[in-house]
């Protein structure tokens, strides 16, 4: 028994942690040839995208993918970033763990310091050749060139040529691998991937040249770089004891105060006093003498403490237009029914790290009401392809009831079937995916709960819509039926009793006794046409007014007839409709310019100043303009959170914590 | 510009491994309480399950939870295992990617030198505090005994405390963590990991101690250590160009035919000689002077030659019995209608490593029928708990239709809805998993597609039986109704015609013109009863031959009446029914005894020697006892796997390829 101790423990051993990702290279993403050629792309372009971006550049990237033989490839990308200096290519481009933005807390794509060394590994151990990296930084003549492998038993680079060449550009980095892969179309592809990073980057420019050589330009669709997100220190909540304890030990502080408000997020010196009395350890006390017990009560204490929510400058969420837009891609020429507004739910923190989540739903029209809804995921701007049952954002779907909200759904969980795409988009200063393929975001509680908080707000929405749409047609058939029958009635009794027709509005519009409105949207040469259509089915005269969600400067002045009484937040507008007679209609009619069709794609109307009941086709206006998705301005409730959770499991109710929409600044 | 690359450059810098898993602990298994306080048991009985495998040990493992306060557990796991040696115990357990089994090629629970360490590294992160671990090697008297830490920031063992301490163990190891956690129960739990660890290691004994005190104890139903299984050379097949490279450039053999049999399996020096012919390289060459051309051609040579499938004394698959034992476990009391014989595909390769699928399916009877199958995963012997969506054994399931198989599945895709679940058990001298938390396997193209014929193959039988069992329903309401319409027609008929009811038998026998053949088996005080019901329904005597598939050495032989005709292979009996006269019944009878209820589920009864229209009941023999899940013994067809890959599609027709199981020796 001991010669077998003795015997295993000759076997033990270092594994260098190349040799541990060469023999496990399907943990980086190269599983298949497709998924291999994806990955090599999608780690050089993320790579690109986060140079550009810290040097605040508008990106211009090249991405050429050539066939040399059955299986290989070559592959060559190249940005106009601010290059890389001489002594660091190596190491960036063959060195595991190797980086600048594993340390910093921000929004980046890649934080590992793994992905493009990993490209090189994989390309020599799969074709056996080197990789050829080019830099020039702008105060340079020229670039640097040299060809790297990477020695996986010392996981070090190791340079086999080097030269200064001359490159006709400022500045930038290009890479160039040989590679096995496949090359392949359809929706997990090399195109989809960065046409998916063209939409949610619109500040790139992105040029690809596939292996049948017709290049795809994606032109950049914005000038403006996005203002840059802050590296931030870590927000007290959901930070390790051990990570508490390690952080005081290396600390340059003197003193637990400034060490707690030099180190954490949201801390002053004010709440760092106030966490050290709670905890009842001296705000003298040097941070290094932090004792275990102490460090437990210093936590609790941050724990009892008011400490605001994290800051959101380090977060780029992508908004509403680009959601739209993400999802407009993805149907292509096929038409939709209703885009559900987009919710963007207010930051929250998993460990430490402010994270962001966005939701948008389109639904209907020629959608397939047969298959699974399709899910659209994102995590800081870039598309997420691969591990879709492994991700957070899956099963966040699959836990939401969606029957609840107009989808089918099998026992109420799982993937929902319908003619829907839901999208969802994580920003954060650390994305917690479940493996260093980046490609499933793990399932962290806080961040799930999140998820299905935005899923379900973004719903009610979508069940809004469909209610409405419903009520609609339910009173539009009542309305048909009530047309048909009346005159037939009338028809065959006037026969029986040998009288003439009477003349009916008058019947029908009491056997009614509604006012009917009805409002449509059509999209024609740029212009937004909007018309709503008011029918007065009672007896006598109506007066009342009518509000829409519209944004007023976008109205072309001389397309609108009756001038609103009242504009607020420039887009709720409230028009008074004086009077309409008995059995008269009344038209109001407007035309928008200057929105993409998916901009406006449906009349939010409500009436107020009448009784509900005698009103079909729109709701009676909730409170005081206090709807659902107007943008709220000034300061939130601060416990909006927590309504939020009480909320969330009410149906079509409105949790107003969920669906609040702070105007960024 | 320029400013910027070298502002960017001072932060490049080297990340530790242990630094990138502290802030990625979600990759290793702890995104979660729960499921932290599952990865941490798993980690530490894996390992342990390992040790005892390499000592040829019967296994006998503790695990402890105790409550500490509100989110801290103290976990306790003990082995009798060989022991580590001291000088070892601290990279064991305190330093990642660390190990005995990264560089062997050998079926193990461990291949990543992280579980345990990984462990260690939460504990001290999630609580500040130290690990303690016990060894006894068993030649020393007593044990060696250490506090623990992980300098994450080196990646090094930090030791607190050593000690010498007595054990009443001969040999073993223990350790001691405090980590963050959640005990819960449920289908995620620690004691579902320990039940299904339990099942298919029978040879292992494991206690359980959970919070709440009340010790659980799985008995071990097995005494046999299961053979060792050997570490192999990698197999040519997949070997990528620059991993040939890197091993010609490290080899100690002088001459290529010598490097190429020694650090290849399957690969003798003919077979040696002649990949160099065809490559052009000369066979006394010098490893180390391969050029990248070469490396490229003996890859290619060694496609073009005939090399063997790998050994299969590598790979420990847990078997028909065990399977089912799964199976039964997982339904616990409720009953079942059919267990599919389980399939055991023969061994194939993927990246150089030997692989087995093994895929078992119970069907009916209490199972829900409105909620989607239930999946049941294990490599190497470990079941897989988290991360479902993420397998390769997932997307195998979801893209085989199987609404040909008999379940319902909504297009044709996707986890298929019915009173079903399904087993997959991968073993591998190497598990490819998504991620280092081992709890997914990659979508490897040769993994998935072997998943999905075994999938269909024990598909297959699933819908053999549900096809019979639909003949004889029907078959049954025939019946049915001509017994009851016919004599209801006579007696009317007899009424009008004022004559007396004729005897029917014989006019129903004419009408029917079959021989019905109905078959049972029930079990009742550990045997089960076996009845074969032979009706007459033809106008004249019939005789002709009646084949099971039993194990005849398991038949009782005092219930046994008819005796058979022949015994083939042991379970193949063949009875010669030599005369059953018109209208008459004959019944073979005979009971089974020690086999377990789950071990003889449904009859296989088939006839041959009389007409197949005139049968009910049973199909005829498909030629010569070449029955699908018999036992096939000798060499197997060598290009059985082709003609299993062109076979696939086709429904119930079988495909002889997929469905033979080899004998192992």
């Amino acid at each position: 028994m001991a010669s077998i101790a003795h015997e295993l423990a000759k076997n033990q051993k270092e594994i260098s942690v190349s040799e541990f990702f060469e023999k496990n290279k399907q943990i980086l993403g190269f599983d298949s040839l497709t998924r291999a050629l994806i990955t090599s792309v999608k780690e050089t372009v993320d790579n690109s995208l986060d140079a550009c971006e810290d040097a605040s550049i508008l990106p211009e990237i090249l991405v050429k993918i050539e066939k040399m033989d059955n299986t290989e490839y070559k592959l060559t990308e190249e940005d106009n970033g601010p290059g890389i200096v001489k002594a660091q290519v190596p190491n960036v481009f063959a060195r595991l763990l190797y980086g600048s933005r594993f340390h910093t807390r921000a929004q980046r794509r890649g934080q590992q310091g793994i992905g493009v060394s990993a490209v090189v590994m994989y390309s020599q151990l799969t074709t056996g050749k080197a990789a050829t990296v080019r830099s020039k930084i702008s105060d340079e003549d020229t670039a640097y060139e040299c060809d790297l492998i990477l020695d996986t038993k010392k996981n070090r680079p190791e340079r086999l040529r080097e030269d200064r060449v001359i490159w006709d550009r400022e500045h930038g980095t290009s890479i160039q691998v040989h590679l096995k892969g496949k090359y392949m179309g359809g929706k997990q592809s090399v195109f989809e991937y960065l046409k998916g990073t063209a939409i949610v980057n619109p500040h790139a420019k992105i040029t690809f040249v596939p292996p049948e050589g017709v290049p795809i330009v994606f032109e950049r669709a914005s000038d403006q770089v996005p203002p840059p997100t802050k590296p931030v220190m870590p927000h007290p909540e959901g930070v390790e004891l051990g990570e508490l304890l390690s952080m005081a030990k290396y600390t340059e502080s003197l003193k637990m105060t400034s060490f707690l408000s030099s180190e954490f997020s949201r801390i002053s010196n004010r709440v760092a006093k106030e966490v050290c009395e709670l905890a009842g350890v001296p705000p003298e006390q040097r941070p290094t003498k932090l004792t275990l017990e102490q460090a437990g009560a210093v936590l609790e204490a941050m724990k009892k403490v008011r400490i605001m929510a994290p800051e959101t400058d380090c977060l780029s969420p992508i908004g509403e237009t680009l959601i739209r837009k993400g999802l407009k891609n993805v149907l292509g020429d096929v038409k939709a029914e209703f885009y559900a507004p987009p919710i963007t739910r207010e930051p929250k923190v998993f460990a430490g790290n402010p994270f962001i989540v966005e939701v948008g739903i389109v639904y209907g029209g020629e959608l397939s009401k047969e298959e699974p809804v399709q899910i659209l995921r994102f995590a800081n701007r870039v598309p997420l392809m691969y591990q879709q049952g492994a991700c957070a954002t899956t099963q966040a779907i699959e836990n939401v009831d969606w029957r609840r909200y107009g989808l089918e759904q099998r026992g109420g969980h799982g993937i929902p079937f319908g003619p829907a795409i839901i999208m969802v988009h994580l920003a954060s200063t650390k994305i917690p995916f479940t493996s260093e393929s980046k490609e499933a975001v793990a399932n962290i509680p806080e961040i799930k709960e999140e998820i299905e908080l935005a899923l379900k707000a973004c719903a009610r929405r979508l069940k809004t819509h469909l209610n409405k749409a419903e009520k609609k047609s339910k009173a539009k058939v009542k309305f048909e039926i009530v047309q048909d029958i009346i005159p037939m009635i009338a028809e065959k009794s006037a026969k029986i009793v040998g009288k003439p027709v009477p003349e009916l509005s008058g019947t029908i519009t009491k056997i009614m006794n509604v006012v009917w409105i009805d409002d449509e949207v059509s999209y024609e040469k740029k212009r937004h046409h909007v018309l709503v259509r008011i029918y007065n089915y009672t007896p006598k005269s109506q007066g009342f007014h009518l509000h829409m969600v519209v944004p007023f400067d976008k109205i072309d002045p001389k397309s609108l007839e009756l001038q609103p009484l009242e504009v607020r937040d420039g887009n709720k507008v409230t028009w008074d409709i004086k009077r309409v007679s008995s059995t008269e209609e009344f038209q109001l009619k407007f035309d928008l310019t200057g929105l993409s069709q998916e901009e406006y794609g449906e009349n939010e109307v409500y009436v107020s100043g009448i009784d509900a009941a005698s009103v079909i086709g729109v709701d009676v206006l909730p409170g005081d303009w206090d709807l659902e998705h107007l943008k709220i301005t000034g300061e939130l409730p601060v416990d909006e959170g927590a309504a939020a959770e009480e909320g969330e499991e009410e149906d079509v109710d409105y949790d107003e914590g969920a669906e609040v929409i702070k105007d960024e600044e």
